[in-house]
């Protein structure tokens, strides 16, 4: 699974119930660790005064002005989950902790501007996720141009039921700015989307695809289903076929249509205006032992180079997936293979290995990209090793302007082979926030300890809010002496 | 922490509720696998017969030879823990595992054989964890000579009382045959065990320190702590203190008055009849800077040896320690160092570099030995590393048949930088159970992907009763798919 950064509005009137805002901040360290706001805005500003917020005076509201009306029911349950993230926290004051507060602040105003905040619709690459947060006592105001990001997850919800059952994943991706879910639905492995047109792929599945997939009875199953249809390429040892199968069949027109009817199915079941179609990792050696394949290399001329013929099925692909008006991601061998892509293509940079030469590749041929080599969370090792997804600067490659503004985001990935529900969540958080930071804030932030002052406590927000993130280091979080 | 492993019993009554019992296996693989035991017992036979066991007509009970007798209410409670968890997956049968039962099994008869069996004491080394499982229609028999050791568990909690708050730690390490939890409650930075005699070593930490105890304030009131008293050596830098603290002041009496008296009240305290005194790791440094260190260096013909005057500090600690009737646990330092250490002192190998050397080398000068030195579960890495501690072989280095039965057992590490309540389950388990089968089963038990096939069963096992073990890798639990 994935999880993908851009930007986003609604988060900081959580951060004000400290009694903080911001102000002048450039340099103060100290002042800065003690927002705890992660990732730190891009630019914000602070004064001496404390606000006190009351649970019995406080409340969140659309500004009169604002285009989202009260039928923006998403926008209200916002208001409705902040005001008790906010005020969750102050039924049980904390005896150590007392303030003095300056002023008082009676009202946080939304005021969502554009004439069509997507209240209803989903949101695209062209979304803007900026905001403003602004304090005229007794007032605070939010201004953002449209309802997202997290109205988002909640759609997504409604089309992808199950996957919503862990509804402190979705907090957390929230809580950290994240704005997509990369839902890495199918594999080579198994195939868990139900499909209405192919409902065999799934169903053919041993026990429950939708909740269970990575068995080895579903691939079989799955392989079966798709060998029944010729879908894979039948693999041989010698002269006769092995009886395993290995990618899609190039050669047969009926891989076409299969794809041609499936793609139809997909574009529109996935309201997402992209699909992410693959492409990495292909392995030869099947198609290499199948005598059809080599015949079928010979007349084409390909030679011996199986890329070549990868690249001519992936153009078929594309071509299919075009024709439903999608777009489309793809992993950067289908780049580096040189398959001609329609123009708004997006490539995700995935290698680590002449990371900075592919991104100076793709985005020299135009290309929009998103990186994510540096940041695959399943690789896990001893320590902080979230610093080092944090040190990772993603524009750090010798390319024009233009070309640094086709960078259009990164994603963070956890794949799923020794991960499950005992410890998905403290094994992403709090090291995908590292990710968030760097993805969000200023790319100034490079000081690790700063980082780590405000890391600690955005983590410990985390935990208090159900949110089992593991811990940086050895310490504790305030409220684990609640009631003590 | 730390978790000890020799042998236990009382816990086949569990693998017996799958309808098989034990017979030759020797290998039979396949069949092994479905008991799926972990770890595997040294000596089992199964028969082809599957016995039923029904929740209305099966019971556990003493067997009338018994000598625990019906007071040994620990056992009575270990028998209702157990009916529950044999009985607690029956009440949703599972539809598509209907088998076909030979017999009905009505009865296990616990026999506990000696004249003491524990039931109100302690475990010790001495202790015989071995059992025997029979069965004898429509009847089976446990025969053991203690109760050890779940009950040993329970015990502890009556004096450590907030050890026992998380149930399923414990239950997991009953369940994976390990016997000993080593808490290592007192290091360097900090002093969570609350003394009678010294009550500011705790008091004076920050909050609550028996709850959370790895903060920077605990540390500094601590050390402020020990400093006042003279306990710590003050550090120097040039010729001036430098206001920081380095390990105990060995050159002062009041240092060897404070451990006379602490240890007098631990002996009291801890029923256990080791203390684990540490040793390792100390840093010379700040002796090194103190010029009264320094004076009493030349004084008693150290030269800068200063691992002489660590000697010399130890030596008159072992000498405290065992005025009090305790026995004593070291880590390896202190062995190599030459400190004369009692006969019955157990020597911990934790340093995997020269392990078997060192083995060789305390077992050679004839003192037991607990082998940590493969097992430490915070080095964490991508991947089935749980392979890696498996294939360890502890009394693979060349010695006697006596050396090797001074290795008395192995310990497995989790050290809490990186683990709060989020993550220590599944950090620690399924990982730990590897080790606990290296140190219970066979030493002939080497192949990885037997023990897979039987592993991935029993961390089943323990997410069914509540404990959040982490995956082997991709796959499923049957459990699962209830009600589905």
């Amino acid at each position: 699974m994935y999880c993908l950064v851009k930007s986003a509005p609604l988060f900081l009137a959580v951060a004000v119930c400290n009694g903080w805002l911001f102000g002048d901040f450039v340099g103060k360290q100290k002042e800065l660790d003690e927002i705890a706001l992660w990732p730190l805005p891009q630019k914000f500003q602070s004064s001496a005064i404390a606000f006190q917020l009351s649970p019995t005076r406080f409340q969140i509201v659309q500004a009169k002005q604002s285009s989202a009306g009260p039928s923006c029911s998403m926008l209200e349950n916002a208001f409705r989950r902040y005001f008790e993230y906010i005020f969750g926290d102050l039924k049980k004051p904390e005896k150590s902790r007392k303030k003095v507060y300056d002023s008082d602040l009676v009202e946080l105003q939304v005021w969502v501007t554009s004439a069509d905040p997507e209240c209803d619709g989903f949101p695209s690459l062209q979304t803007d996720e900026s905001y403003e947060l602004s304090v005229d006592e007794p007032s605070m105001t939010l201004i953002t141009r449209f309802v997202w990001k997290k109205l988002r997850l909640a759609n997504s919800c409604d089309i992808n039921g199950n996957m919503c059952k862990d509804p402190p994943r979705f907090e957390a991706m929230a809580m950290n700015k994240f704005n997509v879910f990369h839902w890495h639905i199918v594999d080579d492995h198994l195939f868990p989307y139900m499909s209405r047109t192919f409902p065999e792929l799934s169903q053919k599945g041993a026990y429950h695809p939708f909740t269970h997939v990575y068995t080895p009875s579903d691939v079989k199953m799955v392989i079966e289903f798709a060998r029944i249809k010729d879908l894979l390429t039948p693999c041989y040892s010698g002269s006769s076929p092995s009886g395993t199968f290995g990618p899609v069949n190039p050669i047969l027109n009926s891989s076409y249509d299969f794809m041609t009817q499936f793609f139809k199915e997909i574009s529109t079941v996935f309201p997402d205006a992209y699909i992410h179609l693959g492409g990495d990792e292909v392995d030869f050696s099947c198609w290499e032992s199948n005598p059809d394949i080599q015949k079928c290399m010979v007349q084409q001329g390909f030679g011996t180079d199986y890329s070549k013929l990868e690249s001519f099925y992936i153009q078929r692909l594309l071509d299919i997936v075009a024709a439903t008006k999608k777009d489309y991601m793809v992993w950067q061998e289908v780049f580096d293979n040189g398959v001609k892509l329609k123009d708004d293509t997006v490539v995700e940079v995935w290698m680590g290995n002449k990371m900075e030469e592919e991104l100076q590749n793709v985005t020299g041929a135009g290309f929009t990209t998103i990186l994510s080599a540096p940041w695959y969370l399943d690789y896990i090792s001893y320590g902080q090793d979230w610093q080092h997804y944090y040190k990772v600067e993603p524009l750090n490659f010798p390319c024009t302007d233009a070309q640094k503004k086709l960078v259009i985001g990164g994603e963070t990935c956890l794949w799923g082979e020794y991960v499950d529900a005992t410890n998905l969540t403290p094994r992403l958080w709090p090291r995908a926030s590292a990710v968030a930071e760097r993805l969000w804030s200023d790319k100034s932030m490079t000081d690790v300890d700063n980082a780590y002052n405000h890391l600690v406590q955005h983590r410990c927000r985390m935990v208090k809010r159900g949110i089992p993130a593991e811990p940086l280091f050895v310490g504790h979080c305030r409220q684990e002496y609640k009631g003590l």
